[in-house]
């Protein structure tokens, strides 16, 4: 069924649903149903606090970078560029970038022109940085994104065209640990964080945006849900037993990167097992401590992490090849769920 | 006839041509002629500025990073580095490595002993990197000259006795913005800049030496002195629209990478055509946004940016194999001028 | 004699030479006795300076990396693991992470359980590397071990849960010079500088474990000993010359790092020779100025720069593929001493 509908309806709403399936590809899941409960999600945290321009950024950067996608497979390519762009593969990192530039920048015309630069870039840095990537069966993930930003963000502290709206102020690493943590250890105040680690994926500080991404995945693929949900858990009790920042732990920084390597390792580059689970819960330990690390490191250029603890952990627990698949030679340069998705 | 004049000449100019063509590969151009103008332009500098010693490293890196090369591949490889010498392929980053060491360190024996060393290192860092590239068919470009140069000075900064001249003073990146952009916006003004970025290649600070590398190149190759110019009034006009620092702006410092890279990827990489051409363009606009950023990424550490953004924005748009060539599966590795030199 | 030694005591002793002998492949050396002796020197030095909690952490990661890395090769590549494991290639990652981070932190049980993953990390994180630097016939050397544990400080600084013991201050590197060297130049003080330098490999400040390692290494590899004495004492000539700074000099702090690269170039990847030699010392120089280097750059994260200089100075005098050895093609990927050893 699903591939009759994909010809039938290829006139009208194959482009929307291409551009939906990029917001869901963000947390690895093919499913227009599922990127379009991510964008409510988007939506609602923009609306509650005020920031609009955050979600408006957010559909920018996902229609740049599809459409830039489009634009340079036209000559070559043309079939496995086409399948790409029905995947949502073109827009994942776009739509990342247009959340971040909003959300770290203030919303001057100068601001737009970058981001749509800099979403249309995500597109060939991604390609680039997969090529380099394949003689080791990796995918670059959400890195595009990663770089792209941080030059961007970088670019924007020696512009005074592009002004800085919540971008945290350079320091060096020593001052991090003034403020003692403070995170209300009642069962409610826990569990809002708990679903803020799942909302900071979009760059997102609502429970509400939470909730809506953990439907959108349960939607598309069960065992991504699971894991995203015990992935936000481990990390929130990891940051209250080492004593992370206090209010970075109650706005989930220390969740989002763990709740993408949950999902990653547990539910699409391995296969469900006893064993893989056990390799994915060390691989969420290792992105912690990676974002606590990369927290210090960035410190003195005063740029946030991004996801790039997910990428660096990711790739670090699928390079040994460990054999955790029936076929040990597994190819994880492109990803496909283990299970496939229930909608489409 | 250039191949007769080769054979004949072998004996008593051809070193000096292969010394002057190291210079002219600095900005691709395998040309002896062009090479003497580049020097010229680094000695009218270097007089101008009461800094005679930055145009004697000039020659003493260049020398020594030719003769490292001749040494290094005595025994095997003898035509293949035979022939690269010729070309001035071992020369290009010694000499950078002593303008810039000469530039930014007091002329003291330790300084011109670790300026041996560093020319003498950018040829074996050189051989490594491009070893390391060769799977994506990319150069490392002058990579090996920051990589380099960035390790000398950095040591410089822990060792007493080789002392800083110009060397930035490291703070954090929030003062950047301190000073307001006040570049005087006539023509003359604005003409100066834009040759000055030009000159800035070889590090130097000076509207007549832009001048003489402009001429050099359309000695060689006339798409590669279009795109020079054409690059940095385009990096001049973002860096004014964006609002850079004044001073920097004024020096060229956002002219040299752009400038590059332009030429890098509109006259040697890709065939000159309206679509190469719209690609070089995007590739000069990220130049610019990662010069800005490595600024500011530097600043803590106290270090230029040296020509990192234009091998970094240069590696990330040869690295997608956009369909720009006739040749899908161009190589990358080795730079040949898409149209043959005018003067050998 | 050797191979039928191995095969009589599986039973017993194999797991306790294995142990032992990733003591002695920090230093390259497949040597349980040569790993005996690099054992007492770390617990001499952390008996003489009241820090047991070193030694017992050098055991501990030494311990949980073997285990790791025989838990992890299980299944697949039983012989390959197998043997690795019985030449101590698990553990001499492990047994830095646990010198470096009880050496750096507080001995909390918290710190404990952060050794423990790190020691097993950096058996992962070398599969992984190894196997990203196949391409290229090179080894990822000790860098796992650099990775892993700059990782877990860096954490450790956001973290208030794993207090820091001796981590130095972030700071702008400006500082760095305000100390003059003072290091006293007798004969005595300066040979106690010179076997510090080989202590601190494994982040001792004695004297005697340098004696100590010195020994071990003559006990196994005649070339790794004299070129060990070679490294250290141009280091500290090399150090004084320039101006290190003054207390880094007199605990070996410039020393171990070119220690480790003149055994490495010297005596183990490539055959003694005097031209080999020639290509050694200039790679101590070069590891000099990385580690002047890696200081500065470092100084704002306040990270020590452990043994990345070596890592990246060897690389880089193995990557060019000299003509060095009689086999032009030779694979730097695994390392096998030139001589071998004289005591199993």
């Amino acid at each position: 069924m699903e591939k009759s509908e994909k010809r039938t309806e290829c006139g009208a709403l194959a482009p929307v649903r291409g551009l939906l399936r990029g917001a869901g590809q963000v947390m690895f899941q093919p499913s227009g149903w599922t990127g379009l409960l991510f964008l409510a999600g988007i939506f609602w945290s923009a609306w509650s606090s005020g920031r609009m321009a955050v979600a408006w950024g957010a559909v920018a950067g996902l229609a740049a970078a599809t459409l830039t996608g489009r634009c340079l497979c036209l000559n070559r390519e043309e079939r496995k560029g086409e399948k790409e762009g029905m995947e949502g593969l073109w827009g994942f990192n776009g739509i990342l970038v247009g959340c971040a530039l909003m959300t770290f920048l203030k919303s001057t015309p100068l601001t737009w022109a970058v981001l749509f630069f800099g979403a249309a870039a995500s597109v060939w840095v991604r390609t680039g940085l997969n090529r380099v990537m394949a003689p080791w069966r990796i995918n670059s993930l959400t890195m595009p994104f990663v770089l792209t930003t941080w030059l961007l963000l970088s670019a924007a502290r020696a512009l005074n065209g592009v002004p800085a709206a919540e971008l945290p102020q350079p320091e060096l690493p020593a001052a991090l640990l003034s403020s003692s943590p403070s995170v209300d250890t009642d069962f409610l105040p826990l569990a809002v964080c708990w679903l803020k680690g799942l909302s900071q994926v979009f760059l997102c500080n609502s429970w509400v945006a939470g909730l809506l991404f953990l439907i959108g995945l349960a939607l598309c693929n069960g065992w991504s849900a699971l894991w995203s949900a015990v992935a936000s858990a481990l990390s929130l009790a990891l940051a209250l037993l080492f004593g992370g920042e206090g209010s970075s732990v109650a706005a989930g920084l220390y969740g989002f990167s763990p709740v993408l390597t949950g999902i990653a390792l547990g539910s699409i580059f391995y296969r469900p097992s006893w064993r893989s689970a056990l390799w994915t819960v060390a691989g969420i330990v290792f992105t912690f401590f990676t974002q606590a690390a990369l927290n210090v490191w960035l410190a003195p250029v005063g740029l946030p992490a991004l996801t790039a603890p997910f990428c660096i952990a990711t790739w670090l627990f699928l390079l040994p090849m460990l054999p955790l698949d029936k076929d040990p030679e597994t190819d994880h340069s492109a990803w496909s769920a283990a299970h496939k998705p229930h909608l489409g």
